[in-house]
């Protein structure tokens, strides 16, 4: 099965704390397995996302790396860079590979490096929005919704008004 | 045609900003024609918005009302309330009628008449994630991207590596 990881770029403490946290809740729900993020190292962040995978299962990581460019680098996989400059997601990814995935997101502004870096470039519209709704759309077309997350301390059964959270 | 429209719940000037700014962008990228949102009224992300609006192209507004309660209660069609505790979002998505929607997305935390006075709580995933995902993944299924906007000042020409923007 191919593995997923996301790469949450050059993430800046102060401003991106709330929107990085919800890139790594994105990529845990739609079947990632890890988060992997540049720049200010945020152990809050970190928390908020490791404590969100203890109550509602994983496995899920986060890890803070020094280098970007190291990183990208290293990545042993296919690379694409989530831009709203890149080309349509639909047509892209149907030609994805069967290798293990990296996805890119920014993150301020982006290194023109890492539009060279990436295997691909792909835009969820060419339109601004967000980060957060062009990985959870990519995702879930990529890999889908998650199932079965491992040693849920809680988990949601739906309801059609209210909310039922069963403890495990 | 079906009119789509965004409500966010009780924004907080603070807090929220980027999240609800993120979620305004999402909900014109994805065809719906206006946001309205409760809580703090906040210009500054309201310009935010509108000058990517005049910038991208339109139309689309945002508007702030002081009662959720109310304006939800006088909508006139039908009212999606997007929540992990709800039901799964592919198979709500089937059983929509022809009437306008309102897609409803919280802020905080949602008071529970919220949940009574949607016609639907809907669930993208049962897993804490992201609002802004949400709402991208629940509108690129029931309206897809949306083309042709009105009045742009630029526009991107997608590209395999680089960023290419051209002035209308």
């Amino acid at each position: 099965m191919v593995k997923v990881s996301v790469f949450r770029l050059e993430h800046r403490a102060v401003r991106d704390k709330r929107i990085s946290t919800h890139v790594a809740l994105v990529a845990r729900a739609f079947g990632a397995d890890s988060i992997y993020y540049s720049g200010d190292k945020d152990s809050e962040m970190e928390k908020s996302v490791t404590d969100i995978a203890e109550s509602w299962g994983g496995p899920f990581t986060i890890e803070h790396v020094d280098s970007y460019r190291k990183f990208i680098k290293d990545f042993k996989g296919e690379k694409l860079h989530l831009t709203m400059y890149g080309l349509p997601y639909k047509t892209e990814l149907k030609q994805l590979d069967k290798q293990d995935k990296l996805i890119i997101v920014g993150g301020g502004k982006v290194p023109f490096e890492v539009y060279e870096m990436a295997d691909r470039n792909i835009a969820v519209t060419s339109q601004p929005h967000s980060e957060v709704a062009a990985l959870g759309i990519f995702l879930e077309h990529l890999s889908g919704e998650k199932k079965g997350f491992k040693n849920a301390k809680q988990v949601i059964t739906p309801q059609d008004c209210g909310k039922k959270v069963v403890e495990k």
